[in-house]
């Protein structure tokens, strides 16, 4: 039986750096913070708001994603999509994200999933 | 190109949830703190003493890993093992690693490797 609290502890641990790789590989096509937020639980990266939208206006002062007003609907929204710098950093996280994980195979003594 | 500063930041995010994880897998087989930093670093998984002594520590205080004295050498070392507490939870968090790889690789919108 695992310990609930300690298993949060780590759990959160390991999905808190997989959060940038997620927004960074889901906005490659464009969208706003919270049809993010619904995308990312859909595919079982869960996360909130108070994580999301502060996260992407750093990510967008880091040149990772750019940003556009859309005003086509009654109530604008900001839409937020990966830039080129961006979707480069997003190639080369998820061939370290790659390489972690048979890294983790390998030491459980398991074949390379 | 991928700005060396902006990878080297948020590679170590993804990778820091993973070293703990990383310690519970090999440490099924006992070890001392510096065999398990070479093991780690020649599986891919790079960390320092500096990382790694304080970790062992604490893993053993929440009672994830137990420890041992071997005194057959010159020099006696601590040896570091997994509990069944920390079995578990490394169970457990392996099959999160493997559920987060997948949700990524959908996300990046290619099959699941």
């Amino acid at each position: 039986m695992v310990d609930e609290e300690l298993l949060g502890t780590h759990r959160q641990e390991l999905r808190r750096g997989t959060v940038v790789l997620a927004c960074l590989l889901a906005l490659r096509a464009p969208e706003y913070g919270y049809a993010l937020l619904k995308r990312l639980g859909a595919a079982g990266i869960p996360s909130d708001a108070n994580t999301i939208y502060p996260l992407l206006r750093r990510l967008e002062e880091r040149g990772l994603l750019t940003s556009e007003w859309n005003t086509d609907d009654t109530r604008p929204r900001k839409f937020y999509r990966t830039s080129p710098a961006g979707s480069a950093l997003a190639d080369q996280l998820m061939s370290d994200m790659t390489d972690l994980t048979a890294s983790l195979h390998a030491l459980n003594g398991g074949a390379v999933e």
